[in-house]
């Protein structure tokens, strides 16, 4: 089990360093990632860096994700772990939760976001619990709480991952679907799962090319 | 409907550049965000840079990638797109393929690896349906054919993305768990999906922080 250093979450000193970055370079790094300088980006990085603290060194962690929102983000820019690569894996159970864990036996840490120690920050809280619309949000008053909040804001606790989410993707055979004639997996049924219905286009148009 | 360009589909010639890089360049920026050269992502940053060209300039456009593997790297590599910022959605149907489409109206392009294309492509062909082991793999004979076949062995068509693919994504009303304590999309249930059973943890110990 990772042993919690309580020491780096206590204390309200603002966060003037997100992992190596200062906070400009950081939003910098966001906005050219990101496209804009999200709240939850901010918020996910500060997260991502309590956590990788409380990390061994030695350790080769994989990430999860609870929420496709944002945070993802966060993990991508901080550590090595892309959607892609398959070290961060997003399973959306709606909270705004990073997890980092050994990749070999599922020990490690998860930092939240956490509504009881919000009741300093209002804007914090209303972004989180979206007590206001959008267009309402003073997002100078909320980037600037964020950073000032320091790490006062999250919970952080151990955490054992289930060994099915430690085993490898693996798509298994690969054949031809006898419809699209692309490859799939075909653990997936006798036709690819588009061609079973499941495929984002209204029309699939005969190829062109 | 998006009108598909031919001329930008057809004959073999060597791929020299991958979006606004060379080849150098863009193996770099593979290497720097996806860990290693992954064919995956090449092959990918190939076919998300053809969709790009598909495009009309003035349109902006979501993305749809139809595996997570390595894929959706490259579409974070050469576009606005991001798993956090939503633009980038992964809609797992298992088939090497990427859609770019206009946000508002879901006219786009889809480009696809095309099995039928790869007769004289071994490696490559072996590399998309797994016929070799990982290890059996000729990394650099593999790499190669990539850059060799140019833009031969993809397929363009245009798609329209359903209409359900183009609405915003919103959590709604936020409230909290009374069991963990977290935010929470009220949608999910009177408990949060993670304490309905859906987490991916073992044992969820009591905040030392």
């Amino acid at each position: 089990m990772v042993d919690i250093k309580n020491d780096l979450a206590c204390g309200i000193s603002p966060v003037e360093r997100v992992g190596p970055y200062t906070r400009e370079e950081f939003l910098n790094r966001v906005i050219s990632f990101h496209s804009y300088a999200a709240p939850g980006v901010i918020v996910g990085g500060i997260m991502v860096d309590l956590a990788m603290k409380q990390m061994p060194k030695s350790v080769l962690y994989d990430v999860i994700c609870e929420t496709h929102s944002c945070l993802p983000d966060s993990v991508q820019l901080l550590t090595p772990c892309t959607v892609g690569n398959g070290w961060l894996k997003i399973i959306n159970l709606g909270r705004y939760a990073v997890s980092l864990y050994d990749k070999h036996n599922g020990n490690g840490v998860r930092v939240y976001l956490d509504p009881k120690k919000l009741q300093d920050y209002d804007e914090i809280q209303a972004w989180l619990l979206k007590l206001k619309p959008k267009h309402g949000q003073d997002t100078d008053r909320l980037q600037k709480q964020i950073w000032d909040a320091g790490q006062d804001i999250y919970t952080i606790h151990a955490v054992q991952v289930k060994s099915s989410y430690l085993t490898k993707r693996s798509k298994g055979t690969i054949g031809l679907c006898s419809v699209c004639g692309e490859a799939y997996p075909i653990r997936d049924g006798a036709i690819c799962l588009g061609c079973q219905g499941e495929s984002p286009y209204d029309a699939f148009l005969p190829s062109r090319s």
